[in-house]
């Protein structure tokens, strides 16, 4: 196996164009704890982007956080940004609030010409996934759905063995995420649990990117057909149909996907790959601070790697700022986040009327 | 975590009576690579049982055998079976013919009121596997089906591990198991691949009963109800609807079991559980030579324990011997073992009629 060789020449950013630049000077909207801790201080580290203004629902909690960042000079509501108040200060936007408000700050921001990087999932439902790239195209600026897998050097990494042939034709995919999201955010009536605010669910909606986008980016390929089941026992899941699901997803030549995705389970992740001459394992493989190890097999030989730990943010966001300032478009761009939403729209449909559905 | 102790003093022969006694001596039918390399030799080792009658479709194929086996003093051919030869030298009957067989010899052994122990999956269908139960039931002789897992330190570990909580409730269950039987047995008409023997098909019937019932085992439920999708594409495979297939396989409170199984992919073999608390893996899972390894995370705690290789099919052997001597019936009996029947019957269902069956 000269694999060694491989791992160590592997260039984390094999993507990066431009070393100086900018900066991407961002409005960061919806400062709930993933943007203050980690969107923010990844910003802050970035070489190519800024955070010059910040959004919330009100002035005070807009400032508490302007204040704390030197390079914020603005501190909006929501109702101040529609209006267009400091448009000046800002090249681009990062949506971070609950999934439904999405597509309102989108559209607002490219109304304004601003590129846009859009938290996962793009939206709350498939229809309004659909009008967000469409308030994008129509003003032509860029839309990058916010996959920090697609810039994690393991998953880069790992799609590299697999396009390469290391493990041979996939056969099969296992993947899990799962965490206890009320001991995280101990309020059973936070926005991930409220449809209106989720959308169709809360663990295939919230978690569910992980599993389906990571292994659509690492094959290369999309899935033509998902069957599902999903379930709700706890009260504080009485909304929402998913506490917890599992489904299959059929990649092309019989590749079949199996996934599962908890709210409410021990925090755990992994993926792996069976193939027809190896397998690859990511474990754990989706939480953004621990270490990643990638685990190879082929010919009875097995090697484990520990890949260097980046901060995902900082990936995410010198990706997109890079891809902004090159003039080029994203690889998770706005179509592409929509299949995802039509992935999971076929999730949650499959999981309710108990048939498969067709991609 | 005080696993240490657990493991340390976990007792792997669990379920032994007795240390001397018998033997109990053994026809053993079908002698294929597997009764030759794997079933007779741990009979020799073992204390509490002895071949003393080798049954083939040829006096040659039989003598062949008998004349390599010291205590082997008959060898006959399926008919002189069928006709009682020798059948004051044998208690019992070790059934590893293709699966469409089993019937007619599990029939006749238990009509001599021959004990049986019967490989893996029971029959070739779920009525067939039926007729195996009641014909020993109607002559009161002792059946247990030949799940070589439950009597795995490993399994029977983590079994105990999660009857005592030390997990929560289980969540997820990933399960994996994969071979390459073309490279293992270069013959794309042998029985395996042959409808006519197998029975409903290859990979859920041959790898299948190993993630299924290991499961069942280690959560102590029934799953409730399954969907599946299966597929074909190799040529070899033409005649059999799973080259490879993905099920799900749901247990009460929505714990959902994802497995996957394949005869044409690397050979691989895991199984996890992802509970409220805490997860558990064993991996490799399945191969009978492989050194087991489970994995035990906690409140962010993780431990890996080797557990010390046995032979896996003399643990099987003196099981059955034990529960035969003791009179008591084996935890693998004919009903548990028409429950995967049922199981893997669904799960063709499923695959073929694109619906979710109810168990």
């Amino acid at each position: 196996m000269d694999l060694q060789d491989q791992f160590d020449g592997f260039t984390a950013r094999d993507w990066q164009t431009i070393e100086e630049g900018g900066p991407v000077r961002f409005a960061v909207i919806g400062l709930g704890w993933w943007t203050r801790d980690e969107a923010i201080p990844a910003i802050q580290q970035a070489d190519l982007c800024e955070t010059t203004v910040a959004v919330s629902s009100t002035t005070a909690k807009a400032e508490s956080v302007a204040e704390s960042v030197e390079t914020i000079d603005h501190a909006l509501t929501y109702d101040e940004f529609h209006d267009g108040a400091a448009r000046e200060a800002y090249n681009a936007v990062y949506v971070a609030t609950p999934n439904s408000k999405h597509l309102e700050y989108v559209d607002t921001a490219a109304g304004f010409g601003k590129d846009v990087l859009c938290e996962k999932p793009m939206e709350a439902t498939l229809e309004r996934a659909e009008a967000v790239v469409e308030a994008c195209r129509d003003r032509d600026v860029t839309l990058m759905v916010a996959y920090r897998m697609q810039t994690e050097p393991a998953v880069r990494w790992a799609r590299n063995l697999v396009q390469t042939g290391f493990i041979g034709d996939p056969v099969h995919v296992h993947s899990h995420l799962s965490q206890r999201l009320l001991e995280m955010i101990p309020n059973p009536d936070q926005w991930r649990l409220d449809p209106d605010l989720t959308g169709y669910g809360t663990s295939v909606m919230d978690l569910g990117p992980y599993p389906v986008n990571t292994t659509r980016f690492i094959l290369d390929e999309d899935p033509i057909r998902v069957t599902a089941q999903a379930g709700s026992t706890g009260e504080a899941f009485d909304d929402v149909p998913d506490e917890t699901a599992a489904f299959v997803l059929t990649y092309p030549n019989n590749c079949f996907a199996a996934c599962t995705v908890s709210q409410n389970a021990v925090q755990s992740s992994r993926l792996s790959i069976v193939g027809l001459e190896g397998e690859l394992t990511i474990e754990p493989a989706f939480f953004p601070h621990h270490p990643r190890k990638v685990t190879v097999a082929r010919s009875g030989t097995t090697a484990s790697y520990e890949v260097e730990m980046v901060d995902q943010m900082l990936e995410e966001f010198e990706y997109f700022a890079d891809c902004v300032l090159s003039g080029r478009s994203p690889v998770p761009d706005g179509p592409h986040g929509v299949t995802d939403m039509r992935i999971m729209k076929a999730i949650y449909d499959s999981a309710e009327s108990n048939e498969p559905i067709q991609l």
